[in-house]
């Protein structure tokens, strides 16, 4: 009796373990709903379309609903939303939004990626229709017409993290005046407090109007009202990250974790036998601090879709977990993190060290050689790497990956001090910006 | 009584070791004797001086002798050339160039840093003046002298590995009419075949006139005479690689062991106890292979001269090793690599399966990504990663410090998969290339 997947969510988590699924048992009958008109789609890429560095929308589709039941055999249906899963009858209470219709959909296997959604501050206004999210790709052809339309003079972006400051950049781009509202001390919360200086600097000069330790107190048509007055604001940005969208699955009886995301076993397992989770809707494990942690990244979303679909395929995998690794430019300015910062250290309960260098991202008697400015932190008595942070100019951002590399190796830093990195002058100075982190780590150790 | 320290060379090995013997001990007498009138040199950024981005050698010095003798109290005496080592009496018979005398330098401990030379090839006028080696600051005077000179038309280069490469399009810069003459089948023989199609039209493009397959038969002023003609040339640049400069050591019955170099432990003692090497003079250990290997690398001889010098200040260190790192470019291709080549994996008696991928160093959907082609080998059996290369655009070579690190981890291909790099559009595809190897490696495994 062939048995039947159903997957909730046409995006990175859902449809990569819909396709792993199919690959690891071709007889499995997999459907997928889907409630927008969109399939396996960049939300990374959304600042690039708003910003018009990419042509078009459809650019960010990786894989078309018809790719998907061309290449991969899924029933993918789009404009379908679930309302309400039963875990013990098998079955799915679906919303056709096409045909203006509820279906049932019974299943023997069951995928939840649903994803995450924009944290919404609790103020008046918010849900105006000038309050915009970034992570669908409706969100991105709202905030395209926004941003061509030749009425969109001020911007205003709620929250200085990753996706506000690339969405702040965009509309500088798109000629707009931007100003960047963020009740915290500094950008950047991700990253320690000193790290976060040369960002804020970078936004100041391509005229971005920053205002740190201000709070959004609500929204009304054309203006955002803050703790300090209100700002004029044709389109407005949410900007203050994202938030497992797990309600069905609290509504099912399925056990949540770690910031109301899906708990999930090292399989991506539910507390429902038979049903996983995968991608922003769910839990990741953190290998530096041990804990569960949620993170929302198209790369984990993927990583744990694979690990879902051969699990529900009738095959074995575990996801080993995540060490925290996340990446973004601001304007040229290079910004990426690892493991933990010290907040993050001293909540998981770590006795650490830390150290700041300054360096080149090449060699320092060519010409221009970029700054760059590395912070790592090592665990006090076995001097255990515990987190990198890299501000910088070009060449700076991506050597996080060995830092990443040495904690998924558990390495000290001593270990890290010996690593055999490449050097040429165009590349690196004779002693790689990491190399001089761990040196200054091994110093105060 | 104040013990003695001599150190013979007063480049990277040789200065590093005195230097932090210095930290180590500071009771030692320290003499370093170094023939040419220059220390602490970068020999790696002469084709940039040779091309004309940078200004001035002086550029390239990161510590001149009197920054050696204020900072560190060096007694450092230039254009004085050891002639003879004499072991058992803890004596060095030494050339004194600017005095025109020889004098005798006792010592009680003694550091063997005299670095290696251009290979010259046993051809006729191998010692004309118009044949240069890329390897002194002297060498790069003469090069830039005649770069520089209006009668420069017609370059030819003879090997076409790193140096080579690196000074063929520092005279293309130049405005020569470059010839580089290869005997092996293709350029850069540190990497596999397949991977050097593309640097080889990378050259052409740029207008390298690339001989393969052709032997250099002898040298005549003006012209080079190979195995299918003769070329005229107005300068000559060896690019056949180095060897250890070792001769001081042999005849001093001195242990040498992998292709000539001087015999060390991981603490980098020579056979003689008390007597160390570090540097291009000197034998490395290779991680990988688990066997002695001869790399000739500034950041090698750092790190070697720190171990060695740490145990002469009566401290204890170890080299842990290399793993065969190493990044050049060739205009704007970008070429690196580590570990094991297949030949190299071969020779040392593994298994492997390889992969080779093609990807993008950014998200696809940016405008004018650029490509990357990596290759990777993973052990039959076990999965460990054996080594990799990258060939490709901007942002391509350098995520080779990645494939080291897990080398030093001695990750399998799976480890490799799993690591969480970083991903945002405008540094890596959602799957980095790394990834996308580790992928292919684990379908052939």
């Amino acid at each position: 009796m062939t048995r039947r997947l159903a997957v909730i969510g046409g995006d990175a988590g859902g449809m990569s373990a819909a396709a792993q699924a199919r690959r690891t048992d071709p007889s499995l009958e997999i459907v997928a709903l889907e409630k927008s008109e969109w399939t396996s789609y960049s939300a990374c890429g959304i600042p690039y379309v708003v910003s018009g560095v990419i042509d078009s929308i459809d650019e960010l589709v990786a894989r078309s609903p018809q790719e998907h039941r061309d290449r991969s055999r899924i029933d993918v249906r789009t404009r379908h939303e679930v309302e309400a899963i039963d875990v013990a009858a098998g079955r799915l209470d679906v919303r056709d939004h096409g045909h203006a219709r509820t279906i049932q959909v019974p299943f023997d296997l069951l995928l939840l990626g649903m994803g995450a959604r924009p944290i919404r501050p609790d103020v008046p206004g918010v849900d105006l229709p000038e309050v915009h999210g970034v992570q669908t790709l409706a969100d991105a052809a709202s905030l395209l017409r926004r941003a061509e339309a030749s009425e969109c003079r001020n911007v205003v972006v709620v929250g200085a993290g990753y996706i506000g400051l690339e969405m702040a950049e965009a509309f500088v781009i798109r000629g707009a005046r931007v100003t960047v509202v963020e009740r915290g001390a500094h950008v950047m919360r991700t990253l320690d407090m000193e790290m976060a200086a040369p960002i804020e600097a970078a936004m100041r000069r391509i005229g971005i109007d920053l205002r740190l330790g201000v709070d959004v107190t609500g929204f009304e048509p054309g203006t955002v009202h803050t703790s300090v007055g209100s700002l004029p604001a044709d389109v407005i940005v949410l900007g203050l990250g994202v938030e497992p969208n797990a309600d069905l699955a609290a509504a099912a009886g399925i056990e949540l974790g770690v910031r109301g995301a899906v708990h999930v076993n090292r399989r991506q397992e539910t507390s429902v036998a038979g049903v996983y989770a995968a991608g922003d809707c769910a839990e990741s494990w953190h290998i530096v601090s041990q804990r569960p942690v949620h993170v929302a990244l198209g790369t984990v979303a993927n990583r744990q879709g694979r690990v879902a679909g051969t699990n529900l395929g009738g095959g074995y995998a575990t996801f080993p977990g995540v060490v925290g690794t996340a990446i973004t430019k601001v304007c040229s300015t290079e910004v990426a993190r690892t493991g933990l910062t010290e907040h993050e250290a001293t909540t998981a309960g770590f006795a650490f060290v830390s150290a700041t260098i300054d360096s080149t991202t090449i060699a320092g008697y060519l010409p221009d050689a970029p700054a760059v400015t590395v912070k790592s932190l090592a665990e006090r008595g076995s001097g255990r790497l515990l987190g990198a942070q890299i501000v910088g100019g070009q060449g700076a951002a991506k050597r996080i990956d060995v830092f990443a590399t040495a904690l998924h190796a558990g390495f000290t830093a001593q270990e890290v001090f010996d690593l055999d990195l490449s050097y040429a002058p165009p590349y690196s100075p004779l002693w790689d910006p990491i190399t001089v982190s761990a040196k200054a780590l091994l110093a105060v150790l």
